[in-house]
């Protein structure tokens, strides 16, 4: 038995999320049916984060016991072979020490969200994006995201059914980047609550329309109040971008 | 009645291409269905160029002849709303002078062709892109494809139902941009044959990999015969990427 570090691709389109639910595919059942193609041996993985249905990720990390003596690069490809035709793709595969765990091991996780900025309906970003037809004002929405930066409780921000024992948490970063009519958001933290990401980007999305100012955006901060919650972001532009482990 | 030249973007994988067919569903139908929605009046388009199944656009041109007297502002909003939820967005919609035609007035056209280089399957670039399980050789290919830009006879690139009267065609750009793990593939012309650019780019594929050097591009060039050719890219990873006219 062989503990791996898997690096992992995914588009959210047809899953109900990365974690395993009664009611439909997830990305872990995929993942851990590949597992069972491989070495016939039944494995639970676990991931460095949970993903929502719809949301995506270019870099996930899980760990999964391994019932094959082969290398990395073997497991890699067999696992990828196995995977097909679902749009999860093994992009790394690593020998991990014993006790790495994908999920308890992390010391960071980064998101990106996209937005595309068009009148017309979207074409190949179809449920990779949501799109908003109007411009944004993506300098007001940087000074708004300024006010989230820091140490605060994110009540405001958290989903109802959030599991978190506490709703303050450390936001290390929130940057706007904009080309063309595209706006990426990048969130970075030790962990996020549930929603997190989505109810911050729906709010920027109000202050780059011009209805919430940036001051708006810390009113609704300090209200520690689900009720003040301008906006929550559709899942298709949440990506989940990178798991941070010490070792890195 | 006003012309309009349109500038649209489309994913081509639910099409049997650009061109009405009767096979199954085009472009060019969902295209004529929207502006028989809008104006109520059978419209006939024509496009710059022609697409095969699976083959995308990020900037075909057609143009039409709207029976409203709407502004092009308009126009481009009726005909998105009415292209839901096809996989087509109108980008620019402008007057265009009544002799003005998308096809017979375009002076030049880009391709552009992805591939991406990766042992996993593809995720978001499902059916956007063609992967290649191996590592390519893009100064190979660069060099290769030397060999073509020019005024040829490309009968070896030319699709066999090809319908142009002659072989002879002027390749003005043949380039290649490696960016990570994709290559892009961007070929210029006034007009191409039938096949010519998934033609070149499948042969320059086999350079990339070390089976064909770049010399033997040049032999296969001066064969002047179908058979020389050493592979067909498929559709997936080709874009029309633009279209010239005069008064760009």
């Amino acid at each position: 038995m062989q503990r791996f570090k898997l690096t992992i691709e995914y588009d959210g389109r047809p899953y109900v999320g990365m974690q395993a639910q009664a009611n439909g595919d997830s990305v872990q059942g995929a993942l851990e049916a590949a597992i069972k193609a491989y070495t016939q041996v039944d494995t639970r993985i676990a991931a460095a984060g949970r993903t929502d249905a719809g949301v995506h990720a270019k870099a996930m990390v899980v760990h999964a016991d391994i019932a094959r003596d082969d290398s990395a690069d073997t497991v890699m490809d067999a696992l990828n072979a196995h995977l097909r035709p679902n749009p999860i793709a093994v992009l790394q595969a690593e020998l991990a020490r014993e006790d790495f765990h994908a999920r308890f091991s992390c010391t960071g996780r980064s998101y990106g969200y996209q937005i595309i900025m068009r009148r017309g309906g979207l074409t190949f970003d179809r449920g990779l994006a949501w799109r908003v037809p109007h411009p944004l004002d993506v300098d007001a929405m940087q000074r708004a995201a300024g006010h989230l930066v820091g140490k605060h409780d994110f009540t405001t921000f958290r989903h109802v059914q959030c599991q978190a024992k506490s709703p303050i948490k450390t936001l290390d970063r929130l940057d706007l980047e904009g080309h063309g009519d595209r706006v990426w958001i990048y969130a970075d933290a030790r962990s996020f609550l549930h929603s997190q990401v989505r109810s911050m980007v729906g709010c920027l999305a109000m202050v780059g329309k011009g209805q919430w100012s940036p001051a708006d955006m810390k009113r609704a901060l300090d209200a520690r109040d689900r009720s003040a919650l301008g906006l929550n972001a559709p899942p298709e532009g949440l990506y989940f971008l990178k798991a941070h482990y010490e070792a890195d």
